[in-house]
């Protein structure tokens, strides 16, 4: 029997000064988290990975949680879905989109590594965690001690490297520098799950992710041996993302056409 | 804004007395959530609608997390897939499976409302909320102030009364006397989301369940016009439930052949 700190993770329980309202959503098309975090008491929030064929569900449920969403926050360009951060804000259109600078994408605003979002009285600290992209960021609350690692972590793997920008060397640094070097009981949500998990740890992936438990040579070679099919929608999406998802936002009567 | 107590849900975070582990699993096929819920200091957990094709996953966590798995607990009889609490004794043989008395299906234990499984300190407390089935089951955690409410309520939603001795008027009563009366701020974890939202809560659902806030005449007149497709599983499903997935346990040997 154990009471490691790495064992002590997830006990999703309301904290007596609780602070934060936090959900997890998913679309089951393309196995994509999404995720809306809010300051209880300003009700200010963000929404992180939000996905474009779910922007109304997402809406619906922000209208009905009384929350005034801020920021629409994307983990990285993704290749397997288009983004809703560009879309949200034909339905709110005080959102603002945003995604990393390196990235080069097109956004409302643009951040690094090392920035803080601010929504309320809580923040998500950015850190910059490149190797899937280049343009990769991971959002850290420390109030819910919470990692959104988009596809740089995933649990029990990492995201590929052999397309946009991929670089294992970089992956393997980011992962093992910026977000295995956080607390072992944070929690760990990805931007993906394709076999239904919902969260892990930081712990839990320094003890069995069977990737980065590997030395850097040895993770360079796993991931030169993935022979991965190309993504099904990278064409239409990474244009689609490189704009966040809508460079304008359309009307919602356009949408009817 | 508002910060009435049913706004103040979902805040996922980390009790600094935390006594429990909590995780939610999914089943992409099925839209169906699979939970572990597990006692920090004992270990002893127990598992709430596992899925058959999805144990050696539920297996492996479990094993991860150095659990100790006491019970495989079914909510119900479901239509929609086959249950994992007879397949994971092959994984555990001193899990024990566990349906209501009411369900009439062959399993370790039976259990009706009022009772509690105990799991190391915790305890699940188990309400008897039958309407979809007769035999549909709610348990809930004071500690996670979580209700695990298999198919009776779903997110804005129900489970259907057209099959398996659904009866509207039943499921009316068991969920309004059952699980709306439960504090506004407990979690609900539904049995399935068509939509991906993993979540919700009681004070939620009495405000913005469509099919709930109506009066019971409504209800049922609701509830006889879904004109719903009948499961594609069901011919499968429910036989192989009746003996809460298997009703020997098969040796992993067997499996391979």
């Amino acid at each position: 029997m154990t009471t490691e700190p790495h064992m002590r993770y997830n006990a999703c329980m309301k904290h007596p000064n609780e602070s934060v309202i936090f959900r997890q959503l998913v679309d089951n098309a393309t196995y994509t988290y999404t995720y809306i975090l809010a300051d209880l008491k300003s009700r200010e929030a963000v929404i992180i990975d939000p996905v474009y064929e779910k922007v109304e569900r997402d809406v619906e449920l922000i209208n009905q949680l009384e929350l005034k969403l801020k920021y629409a926050l994307n983990t990285h360009v993704h290749a397997d879905h288009i983004t809703g951060s560009g879309r949200i804000k034909s339905f709110m259109p005080n959102v603002k989109s945003v995604i990393s600078e390196a990235s080069k994408a097109v956004a409302d605003i643009h951040i690094k590594d090392g920035d803080k979002i601010q929504f309320g009285n809580e923040f998500l600290h950015v850190l910059g965690t490149p190797g899937h992209t280049n343009g990769c960021l991971t959002f850290v609350s420390h109030t819910a001690k919470i990692a959104f690692t988009g596809d740089a972590l995933l649990i029990r793997g990492c995201g590929r490297t052999d397309f946009q920008q991929g670089n294992s060397e970089v992956l393997y640094d980011s992962i093992h520098k910026k977000i295995l070097s956080l607390p072992d009981e944070y929690s760990v949500f990805p931007g993906h799950d394709y076999m239904g998990r919902t969260s892990s740890s930081i712990g839990e992936e320094k003890r069995f992710n069977p990737r980065l438990t590997q030395n850097k040579e040895d993770f360079i070679e796993t991931m030169k041996n993935l022979n991965l099919v190309y993504p099904r929608l990278m064409d239409v999406a990474v244009p689609a993302n490189m704009v966040c998802g809508l460079q304008e936002p359309v009307k919602k009567n356009d949408e009817n056409k």
